[in-house]
């Protein structure tokens, strides 16, 4: 077998057999294949895609580039959640200790900002003393005592993806709904978890824009969920406008500590609670929907998603303080207001250019290498569909240089459009996929 | 500018632009785009091909890549030919000194086998001595004082397709017309000839199997030449079967030392009168292409053509004496005849078959770095549309290694069909694009 003959057959649109996906992406791990075939590759399945069963296959033998964890000393049922990513989207630090305070675990694994899209770990770490590298005998161990833990991915964990997703991002082969659900999945698959419910981002701040694109790539990742006997859950939901007000890292973080008191906006609150039920109904611990959302409910009445949010903090030498002076959070030393340049109702607000805004301020990162900015961010204050009046501050800029500062008010003037009617109201959740 | 914005443009279907073009082949060549990038775009090419603009800026762009030829000093006309390469495809070596002895300066960079096809070095090594190598200022002084040189491409001529070449090898992307084409087109313009005729091969042993793909490819290549003010004539040639009786190294370069005593077989013959008629017509010494066969069967007949050859191989130190004595060419240390297994009419002869086994015999390369026998061949006695009796040798095999004859035996077995009825002739010359 050669890694020539395999792309000839890939891009004359053939099928790849499962022995030739194994040998790829083994000798691929190996270095046995260099970057420019798999490059080649990954262009060819850019225009021919794969096939269900060359999928699962690729998927599963991502999944075995590397280690792989074993919880089956842990009792509780294991559900872990992903998002596609969007902006605004703090969903996973409110969520992990309420459905963990709940009886699941929550083996969650995150990642850093991507492009204009926030970053699970990057917010964590606006938590002063908060340590998101997580080795695996302490992951295990925090996922058995508290029922949760957030980390970051491991070295040793899915190195074929770690190589591909690199690989892709120069190759202009990342917007691929194979490689992204195999790359999604078998890093979720190798979390050893009984079931994962996805948020599958849908408009102008998801990378997926079309909610036809979006169901395809949550079937997609749902079919191999399936073919590793995974049991799957996908929402489709709403990016259009960013989830909450805060977009940023310090304040994004206030606001999940803010809905487990059950004070964050309604929308970041019902998309957290809809995620959260499907996780209880799969992990077996809620018969139905209505059941899980009154568990869930409880356990913002009752403090213990803050306590079990309190014992992550605490185990992972952050200082649990924050949750009751969020001033011990990095604060922006400077402020600016985004006035209303009319009134009238918002028809837009485009959280992909908020998004971009945040990242200009320091918030994420233009490059690699970049460090992230904790302080700084933006307060949404209008949404759409809301009436404002002229002069009435849309948005709340928290800035430290002003160059950057400069860059974002400039992509920030065109997120918003005023016009003279009402728009049509859109539903936060748009589908469900299992 | 950034390479993966580039990439997407080409993978989505859009359209480079000149400066975008020039960019990135500058900066592959100076290693600023990296062999993965170049990879995934070659095979964006490959799926969504180039424009007629973007090919000619493409061409242009690796053409200047690197050092080019000056011969603006010599005022004879400067005219080339290329093939796209067959089985017993010796052409070259006989019409070079049958056109420089008409007046037509021929510059003639030559390459090595490739795949199941010859290459002209490899057979010009078979002459005791001959040298290939040549520097720019040799390769100046031959052409000028001699009106033709027979040399491999010097390392610093369009060093980008030296890199695309080796790289579309191992990511498989040979078979696109425009990367075919602007390969073959930026290594012949930076030769700076007047015009060049091409031989463009269609059958069971070119790389273009169908007539159709073949045409495209010769209009895409005239139409590159069209853009750089360079005429360009195509033949579009049958290689079915292989041309002549010689398919080797030393064995073919005796059939061109015998097509230059005017005792070669009729098709070999032909299609080198046919393509070299064409280079005296662009090179405006003749005035038809009855005049030009009228001035190329002179130099046969008057013993120019061969005498040309002799001061070639003096100058690039080969011995002279083999135009006589062919026993002085490397001679295999023994014979096989392949045998006809029943009587009847020849009706398939693939050349495909037979470049193989000749591969296999040592006469070409396996791998790269394989050197090759100059001694061991083929020799065809039995073409399509010949009467042959049982029993009756097909060919004669010329062997060293006992294992090699074993497997290009076991190929040549099935290269030949023979079948009740005569096949119907084809033409030799299947088109002319101009």
């Amino acid at each position: 077998m050669t890694a020539v003959e395999l792309i000839e057959k890939k891009r004359d649109g053939g099928t790849l057999s499962d022995e030739e996906i194994r040998w790829l992406i083994r000798a691929y791990t190996a270095d046995e294949v260099a970057d420019y075939q798999m490059a080649a590759m990954l262009m060819a399945i850019f225009h021919h895609g794969l096939s269900v069963e060359e999928l699962a296959v690729w998927a599963e033998a991502m999944l075995h580039s590397g280690d792989t964890l074993d919880f089956s000393d842990i009792t509780a049922p294991k559900v872990d959640k992903h998002s596609t990513g969007g902006v605004g989207d703090k969903v996973s630090i409110a969520l992990a200790p309420m459905v963990a305070a709940c009886g699941v675990a929550v083996p969650m694994m995150s990642g850093r900002g991507l492009g204009h899209t926030g970053g699970t770990l990057d917010k964590l770490e606006a938590i002063p003393g908060f340590r998101t590298q997580v080795d695996p005998s302490e992951f295990h161990h925090l996922l058995k005592t508290i029922g949760m833990v957030m980390g970051g991915q491991t070295e040793t964990l899915v190195p074929a993806d770690r190589r591909l997703y690199a690989l892709r991002d120069v190759t202009g082969t990342v917007p691929s709904i194979p490689l992204i659900s195999s790359s999604i999945m078998s890093k979720k698959l190798a979390e050893d978890i009984d079931a994962l419910v996805l948020d599958v981002k849908v408009g102008r701040g998801a990378f997926m824009k079309q909610e036809d694109q979006a169901r395809i790539l949550a079937e997609t990742m749902v079919g191999i969920g399936s073919h590793h006997d995974t049991e799957v859950v996908a929402l489709l939901t709403a990016m259009d406008e960013p989830l909450g007000t805060a977009v940023g890292n310090a304040n994004e973080t206030a606001e999940c500590i803010e809905l487990l008191k059950g004070d964050a906006p309604p929308d970041i609150t019902e998309i957290t609670f809809r995620l959260a039920e499907e996780m209880l109904v799969l992990g077996g611990v809620a018969d139905s929907l209505e059941d899980a959302r009154m568990q869930l409910e409880a356990t913002i009445t009752d403090g213990t998603a803050l306590e079990k949010l309190e014992q992550v903090i605490v185990a992972q030498d952050g200082d649990p303080a924050v949750l009751e002076d969020y001033s011990l959070l990095p604060q922006p030393p400077q402020f600016v207001e985004l006035e209303a340049p009319r009134e009238g109702w918002v028809t837009m607000c485009d959280a992909r250019r908020i998004g971009v805004a945040g990242v200009q301020l320091g918030g994420g990162r233009l490059r690699k290498e970049d460090e992230v900015d904790p302080a700084v961010g933006i307060w949404v204050f209008a949404k759409e569909g809301e009436q404002v009046e002229q002069g009435e501050p849309l948005a709340r800029v928290g800035w430290r240089h002003g160059d950057r500062l400069g860059a974002a008010m400039e992509i920030l003037e065109d997120a918003w459009a005023i016009g003279d009617e009402a728009p049509e109201p859109k539903p936060l959740i748009m589908g469900k996929v299992r």
